[in-house]
């Protein structure tokens, strides 16, 4: 089971900057399943930051939670650039939010393949009015525990940008 | 931060009860945040069992998300037993799962009252086909996490006797 205590501090961190500049966060996961929407609610006083958020876990749920068109999964996959750039992009539409994160990825230990290992994760997050960015990272060499923590790291760091970037 | 990790077996007990009896499950989550989400989806294989989740945090999200009557939550309370159960019925009509979770309650430290205190946890949980049902607890003299975690384990016993139930 992960353990996501490391990242209370940059938890807590996130949602201060959050309040500080009064901004919202709306979330969009996949392989990590909602641990960063989980660990973003950890902290006390976060509910003036969460807004929302969507665990599309399956390919539906990527078309009809958040409008991720299905003939895009189906012609680069579900993990890909183009779905993590669309899912935070349709998290933002289908919310009220100022941020969104947005991560899919191979948590493993099934499922990876020579051009999309296990640990691969595409990273999509945006500013509402400014275009979607995204990130790429293997975590290579972990267990599906030690992937879903890194990603949920790497979410955090990410958002931290976002929210520090001048609007 | 809640340590999840004394939920990793009862999480896989359930998965492999769900994956064995063909049964499919949503999550609508308010006061864990994903947590419930996130600690099934720990399990590998779980993608076969896991179609989505709702995040529902703010009461906006509770009622576009799942379609909780904003009428209603004004009326009685988002912590409250007909949210709860509202919440479970609206997250099975927005998938095609067939087990549905609902949590709604007060983490703490803030946000308590006499007639709703901090640990205060309302649940909802329904097998599709038959009317979804109430619990309420509460976890006292616990502390954020502690609330967390004791609604995360609830949750999953409830799922479990809803997936053992004869449909």
């Amino acid at each position: 089971m992960t353990n996501l205590s490391p990242l209370e501090a940059p938890a807590r961190a996130l949602i201060e900057l959050c309040i500080a500049r009064g901004l919202t966060i709306v979330t969009a996961e996949s392989c990590t399943g909602g641990l960063i929407a989980g660990v973003l609610t950890e902290i006390a006083g976060s509910s003036a930051v969460v807004d929302r958020g969507f665990v599309t876990y399956s390919n539906e749920a990527k078309s009809e939670m958040i409008g991720v068109p299905a003939e895009l999964i189906k012609r680069v996959g579900a993990v890909s650039q183009e779905v993590a750039l669309a899912m935070a992009a349709g998290a933002l539409a289908k919310s009220g939010a100022d941020l969104a994160i947005a991560v899919t990825g191979i948590a493993g230990p099934g499922g990876g393949s020579p051009e999309k290992p296990v640990g691969l994760v595409h990273f999509g997050v945006m500013r509402r009015g400014s275009p979607a960015r995204h990130a790429v990272h293997v975590f290579a060499d972990r267990d599906r525990s030690g992937v879903r923590f890194a990603t949920v790291s790497e979410a955090l760091a990410l958002l931290r940008e976002v929210a520090t970037q001048e609007s």
